[in-house]
């Protein structure tokens, strides 16, 4: 480690500081590339809600450039009368979608009895609603695959960094971090996209980090020009929710793109990717 | 059910709304009542040390007229390097503790593996992080005792009112709503105690509704005055931090009376629910 | 001044500093008292609509036990074509309720070259939205009334007080702190009442601190039980809006209280003041 | 116009709104255009601070690129013990740096009575505080300069195309929105800049629209990468601060880039802007 004794002692998130690692963090998921010049596209679902919705979006969303698939399982839902997910299923077709298109796939867990069932899993992600949820945090240490951890919606920078901290400290150094907006005053926007936040991670830490404008924004007008934004403050990666009938989504609908719009952002993208010299 | 069917419908708060109940739920905690006339006082440390300390503590709080021991033993603390508290041991404490003196205990749950390990714990806590931990909503849904729930940092009254909900619908129809403060951008106070909250929850729910002044301030000397606050507007109960030696304590020193401070509180307070007609 | 050199160099808000005077100031306006024991309640409609309704409001609430009359003549209103307040016609119409009643008056007023308008009103009133127009707060630190300074929608305890140091530094020591709610997150008050403020403010300053529960709440219903909290919280004073026929009302009808639910608030009020050994 | 009566009547921001005008709003600043395919960079220090100072600073980054100087005369301070600005002085400093080098310039107004001072400012600026100072409003509605228009620190998107009705309602078309960030509990940024709002503003008015990073941040480590964002997301234009000498600036040395940073910023800048294909 290179971090002096002095900064070790005060240091609450010693590990994932950039004092710990001068080297930014670069995690391989499967062969995708998150880090330090590679930016992914992480896109799909907010819920897998059947084998024909979530094949069609997986292989539109590859044909269109992106490399990793999300899709709901578990859904953390404000009441308990909202659609909770497919569950168990949810995350076997995940599975099939990604024999059938050789995508990754990242779904939320929801508390650390689900493990074994994330085994085929390439990325577990921990939402904003959990994101001090302490125990979940220690368990997913434990695990092999990478974890995305989302920031909480009335969390600071540091509670972030501090979060992260107790899974790298519990034996899980591959976590990414995700900024999906905060909330505050302004109710025109579901959140607000905290950009700040990215750039200061980035200073702070040398774990990769991506952000996640659908959620963020709540509006679909908003996502394209978000994601520009996303590129052009360093950020690692992106995740944006699609749908192939966002009007008929059982969540988020408002917020998704449908696949055509989705191809346009991407080839966008690409153009800026370029720009910047990142790799998408 | 009072409910007409377009309000059952709509509603995803429905079974704890006012509209399912026209009286208030009264909560009997081991002979100890809380709702509707009855204002219980909570005490006890933010963390339990030992047992001299928790015994102590359980002693003198009696004595000055607290009825319910409240004490952490598992921690949800911001970095993992911050003491987590201890644990099992400290479950056991509490328990000694409630033998010694007669006072019924509540403490936090953090994940729903630890339910029995509750097993003597009268109030199972559900703290602000983990206001919307929905499996675990779901778990103490199933338990026997009475569930306190906590309102999170960033939630507004109506996702709090459906964090209860998932409870009394997974069965567990004995909830307590519990105004900490909400996180904002005022920085002098470690949170602000939205008191217009009690009052609404009170109106729009039939369950208890009380109120933490010690986390909402962070401070010491609020906590007095904002005690004689939550019995104006009507809560049915309160909880108070204390600790015989808060200069030394493992946690929110700040923020904690000590034993003679929080006797002489009592005493405000016994003339104080004498004026508003509750027995405290 | 009772502060160190040290002290008066650091202190950005020196004059009103708890450092400055020992004793709490008490400001007499007119006969009426406001600080250290006396409670006086301000009352009356947000916006002035009438010689009618003005007349009838001021003679109900002075025989509730009322102090002071309020009611808005030039009113900072959100939109361009929202009623903008009957303006210097508005003064006249206050001046005339006051000698009709003997209750001084106080009124909010917007620039500067209002000031000699103002001559016949007790208290001049400094809105929210101009907490931080400095070059009002230096212009009513000429005037020879009390300034009533209300705090900002989104301002800190510290920078409430150095605004009121603006108008003490430019030789007005009588100013008067009103709390009335902050912006959060949480939509379903129009704010939220930060009553650890009032708490803080009696501790950090000597100027006397009021609130306002009705544009706090921006609800009838939680006007009565915040006002109680208010009272014992230990507040100098409280402001509430009135109007004779609500459901019509101009502006903010929702929270204002008809005559007779401010009759019934007033003999609450007077027992708890009696209570607490305050003057109301 | 081009809006229905029904549009009319229930906008209460009908003039600013988009469909008042399909066609955006570019508007001429003695040759310098912002709007539509225009995108200028405002720049110049916190405070003018002598003659030397921001003639230095003018020329400087007149020969980076910038198209406009800031620089503050008057300037809103919390405490009145703060450093008040040169005032009248500092706006003939102001002329002499446009004569000496071409920029016009921009420079914040505090009340309606400088306007006559503000003869030879090309942009009068109305700060984030006195966003809903709606007789400043009003009065600069009636000057023959362009205004530019700062959100407040706690103002929703709708209350700023409202403040900005105030101007055009008042005679004055030419108003200039600013997106500077906004107050959230995130306290390691000065504020949180949301770029969301941009783009909201600019779908649902015709005005242009900036955006400040150095206020948004307060660190001059982010302000480059949020240019870029800024620019991404498709604002109209840029505000920067800059210093000849940071270190010992009397207002906001922490968030200004020196001149060689500045310097650096705009030939990044200009790649983007080609990129973007937008003319700076």
């Amino acid at each position: 480690m290179a971090i002096s004794e002095a900064e070790a002692k005060t240091a609450r998130y010693r590990m994932v500081s950039r004092f710990a690692n001068e080297v930014s963090t670069v995690i391989d998921v499967a062969g995708v590339k998150i880090g330090e010049g590679y930016f992914p596209v992480i896109s799909g679902p907010c819920s897998v809600e059947g084998e024909e919705q979530v094949i069609a979006i997986a292989k539109s969303i590859k044909a269109s450039g992106a490399k990793i698939l999300r899709g709901g399982a578990f859904k953390p839902r404000t009441s308990p009368y909202d659609f909770q997910g497919m569950q168990a299923e949810g995350l076997e077709l995940l599975s099939l979608a990604k024999r059938e298109t050789g995508l990754p796939i990242v779904s939320e867990i929801m508390n650390q009895s689900q493990i074994e069932l994330f085994h085929d899993v390439d990325i577990v992600q921990i939402g904003a609603r959990n994101m001090q949820n302490f125990d979940l945090l220690k368990a997913v240490g434990g695990i092999k695959q990478p974890v995305l951890l989302k920031r909480g919606l009335a969390n600071t920078i540091e509670e972030f960094l501090m979060s992260a901290e107790y899974i790298v400290a519990s034996g899980n150094p591959n976590v990414i971090l995700c900024e999906r907006g905060i909330r505050t005053f302004e109710s025109m926007t579901r959140n607000t996209l905290d950009l700040s936040a990215v750039i200061l991670l980035k200073q702070m830490s040398h774990l990769p980090v991506i952000a996640d404008p659908s959620h963020a924004a709540g509006i679909r007008s908003l996502v394209a020009p978000l994601a520009g934004a996303i590129l052009a403050v360093g950020a690692d990666g992106i995740m944006i929710e699609t749908h192939n009938d966002p009007a008929n989504a059982l969540c988020d609908g408002a917020q998704s793109l449908d696949l055509e719009q989705f191809a346009d952002l991407m080839k966008d993208m690409k153009k800026r990717a370029e720009f910047e010299g990142k790799v998408i």
